[in-house]
């Protein structure tokens, strides 16, 4: 199926979670950054890999996706049997099914707002909102409620194996891990034990190891905004 | 496999894009009203169905389903004869998998937000914030841009078909298409083909057709707060 090529930025969490994925399918792959700095990811030939202008896109066999979760399933079903098998190679459970649209649609937005306020903002000198981090706050602990009671029924939130569902989660929670809100996290045993388990996995390891610092605050927010 | 139950209200976009797969599938199911005005959905005995207490949640052999999304596609893959083919039998394409994620994470959260300020908040005497309408009908616009191009490619949003991709934003987009905003979809003529086509199914009407005006503005904010 030829070369797999990743657009995208290091520090961005949506290239992560791409990244993460071809760590642990063990795939070879070429990591093209683009230079969100100077509008990269604003120009023609970027668009024509993702109209929408954000990172990553992939590259793969004269096909060209987007959508980090899109692109992490495509990279699943065509290499079910290399390197941790992500997802079922036949249809997929009822769990694996609510789980991933949990991350998606409960986790991800209330987690992706507060890595705006607590982690971003103050990189760029502006101000924190306290009560919009305290509703955020209290809105993530709901959730990692409903989490803490899920991870007795599994190790993992979609089934007892480590799945797409588990690891879309990681950027963001590596860098709420990194803030006050950790404590939300340390908290809750059994999420406590999830969130150790998921960021131990060596394919994460590969992933903070392409990190560089130089461009952080900007790459980030290029992704949010 | 037994009895389809679908726990909801009428009015709930959420609830809406279930019983249009059902609609389309042509499958008999049993709709329980949940009392939200009584605070139904965050009682014990509905937060045994979703934990996050949203509706709506489906029952099905046991089995017990939310988040809408994952419910569809739990029924598409259940019974891909039935009906309309809403998904791939087999391995999903790759363009399914983008757009599916498209309506998720582009379409979706700048729509809702639209709806809330134009539809909901007159409904309860707020006051609509301007300057956050001309954002977000902008980033609207700049999204169906991108469905305008991607129209030129096929008739429906994954491919030539009409599938879950198209069905998923058929709530929404009923909501928007009775505003002002529903401009900056007859501004784009394949577009607006596209909104007369999928709001002109069989199985659309069918969801319409349930609603009753009754509780409308409460049902539909407990969906959204």
């Amino acid at each position: 199926m030829g070369v797999i090529k990743v657009h995208g930025a290091a520090m961005s969490t949506a290239a992560q979670r791409v990244f993460t994925c071809l760590y642990e399918k063990e795939l070879n792959f070429e990591f093209v950054p683009v230079d969100m700095a100077s509008g990269e990811h604003k120009k023609e030939a970027y668009l024509s890999l993702n109209p929408f202008g954000q990172v990553p896109a992939l590259e793969h066999g004269g096909q060209k996706i987007f959508e980090s979760r899109a692109i992490t399933q495509y990279i699943a079903m065509e290499y079910p049997e290399k390197g941790t098998r992500l997802a079922s190679a036949d249809k997929p459970s009822s769990s694996f099914l609510i789980w991933k649209e949990v991350e998606a649609h409960q986790f991800d937005p209330v987690a992706s707002k507060l890595t705006w306020e607590i982690v971003l903002k103050p990189m760029f000198g502006m101000t924190i909102d306290p009560t919009m981090v305290e509703e955020y706050k209290a809105k993530l602990a709901k959730v990692l409620d409903v989490y803490e009671a899920r991870l007795t029924k599994s190790k993992y939130l979609a089934s007892d194996s480590f799945t797409l569902v588990d690891m879309h989660h990681l950027p963001t929670i590596n860098l709420l891990m990194r803030t006050q809100v950790k404590q939300l996290f340390n908290a809750r045993p059994r999420v406590s034990a999830w969130v150790a388990d998921i960021t131990a996995r060596p394919a994460w390891t590969k992933v903070l190891a392409m990190q560089k610092v130089n461009f952080y605050p900007f790459i980030i927010l290029s992704q949010i905004v």
